[in-house]
């Protein structure tokens, strides 16, 4: 089969690779209906991240099982499953904890730009639908797979709560995601921060009350002029650089809460400062697997429709094309079809 | 009347200082009844901090009200008071969500080592006592002012539960009560790092179960062995180097919470590897306010005794020899008497 795999900076290709097979008896293979690029991939697509070797693309998944491992119970082929970008066992401590992303068999699902996909631990990994979708629900799945999930994680570790006031800095999908999850857990104020037209478009859509164009002082000048002068309760962090991380630390009221959810690249947090702040942080790689359930009954209901981030649709041979798209910002989210 | 005023590191002198006098009609004058010397007065003390010029010395305090302004509503002249050493209006936005220490009209108390002490914001920083106390409570109740509400606030803040896994990072007098905070919140499990046999004896006496004398890797080691691999569901972090930061961190499980008090000194966190953590990270200046009612009750009831951390009693015009028992380690905590 044909497979995505970056090579350098800007430099991604579909060519030929190996088929995944069944390696241990708790792996699965699964035929991928949709697929996609995610804003992470576009760190070392943009050079943020050393590429030292050519590396296949791709965690972001949904399809229909095709086979399963010897000792593999809970799904079984023909079923249509989503799974999360970071496999688990579900049974660790960490996992019961709810924190399937830091399971201590945890492996990085990273082929997932591809037709077919091992998806290693399937039974404490994937979760199947109902019943086979329709072709119309497939975005709305597939964005559980991890940008809803770390959307609804980011709002989830920023304590959002009915009726408190959010701000999301970051309008990437995965903010965008966050404004939907805000407004899902009963959010009363939730302000965006978009300097987009498109973007506020539908962050308004996704329910976002406000929207702060500013950036720097000026933006954290507005939200403290929106908040009477306090802070937000909660915080999204849907960036991951020095800037979007103090952007949300100076926008939150002392006692409130952020959640970070873009990789920290190149943020530094000075220990004295964030003291003084009073707020309290919390974040890291989403456990989408502890929210998949919930997110596919709502989904399935169509009480949220999170496959609207999805604008531009492309074959998967052209996933190169589908990548630029999002690196000059020209698409938000990019939907592959294999 | 003379009162504490630190020159240079070592150098703390005893020397004439004006008298305090009701300045704003929300003021109370109180004399004090005891006073101490707070684990935060070594910073300076040994040169970590700058002393730009002569500095008042002394936050922590309880005593007699002897005078109030025109304003002041809730406590009145002869009543036994008990504040924190940040003053509040207990009104603002901040407060009214818990977070006095961060309010809106705060003040530090900054002369408190001295026979009488002006404080500010008398109506929303002072809480008095049911009733004036016998001289054997009077350690305990100092406490309160900071000491102990620091410890209860780390505990608060990394979250501790009933049955709960907790490890405090430091022997000084705010983590052994942060032990005996733990303690009273139910904590199955606790774990204090400490290399002194009369702290361990302290710590133990408190309520740890269990104490760990290793540092660095080797602690982190032995903390994973005590939690069957998995780390720790809180940790106070009552010390405020980069070292026990990083070991507060490390003694973490996925999920687990981090209470940090210690005021953090040349403290970094290195933004991408904190997000891989997934630890939940609060802290800052306690809310001794929130806390001093429901500590106060405890402490009249016998149902605590953080004055046990006092293992030193002077005259306050002996407060230099107190400063100097705690540098070298041979006083946990000095108590000052006027």
């Amino acid at each position: 089969m044909k497979g995505t795999v970056l090579y350098a900076p800007g430099d991604v290709r579909f060519e030929e690779r190996p088929e995944p097979k069944i390696i241990k008896p708790t792996d699965a293979i699964v035929r991928i209906s949709v697929t996609c690029v995610c804003g992470s991939d576009l760190w070392p697509y943009r050079g943020a991240n050393p590429i030292t070797e050519p590396t296949p693309m791709g965690h972001e998944y949904c399809g229909i099982v095709e086979e399963v491992g010897s000792a593999v119970k809970t799904v079984r082929p023909g079923q249509f499953v989503i799974g999360s970008f970071a496999t688990s066992d579900n049974t660790c401590p960490h996992c019961q904890y709810g924190y399937q992303s830091s399971c201590e068999h945890r492996e990085w699902i990273s082929t997932a730009q591809a037709p077919r996909l091992r998806v290693p631990l399937a039974d404490g990994t994937l979760v199947a639908t109902p019943e086979v979708p329709s072709d119309e629900l497939l975005p709305s799945l597939l964005a559980l797979s991890d940008v809803m999930g770390t959307g609804w994680f980011a709002a989830d570790a920023a304590n959002v709560k009915p009726g408190g006031t959010v701000v999301v800095v970051g309008d990437g999908a995965v903010g965008l995601l966050g404004v939907l999850s805000a407004r899902q857990m009963g959010a009363g104020r939730i302000i965006a921060m978009s300097r987009h037209e498109s973007r506020q478009k539908l962050a308004r859509e996704f329910g976002a009350t406000d929207i702060v164009a500013e950036r720097g002082d000026e933006a954290v000048a507005r939200i403290k002029d929106l908040t009477k002068g306090t802070g937000a309760d909660s915080v999204l962090e849907c960036v991951g650089t020095p800037e979007s991380m103090m952007q949300a630390i100076s926008s939150t009221r002392p006692g409130g809460h952020i959640g970070y959810v873009g990789v920290p690249h190149g943020v530094e947090l000075h220990g004295e400062k964030l003291f003084y702040t009073h707020v309290h942080l919390h974040g890291g790689p989403a456990p989408v697997r502890r929210f998949l359930p919930g997110l596919i009954d709502l989904v399935w209901k169509g009480k949220i429709n999170p496959g609207k981030v999805f604008d531009l649709t492309l074959p998967l041979d052209q996933v190169a094309a589908g990548y630029r798209a999002m690196d000059e910002r020209r698409a938000i989210k990019t939907l592959l079809r294999p």
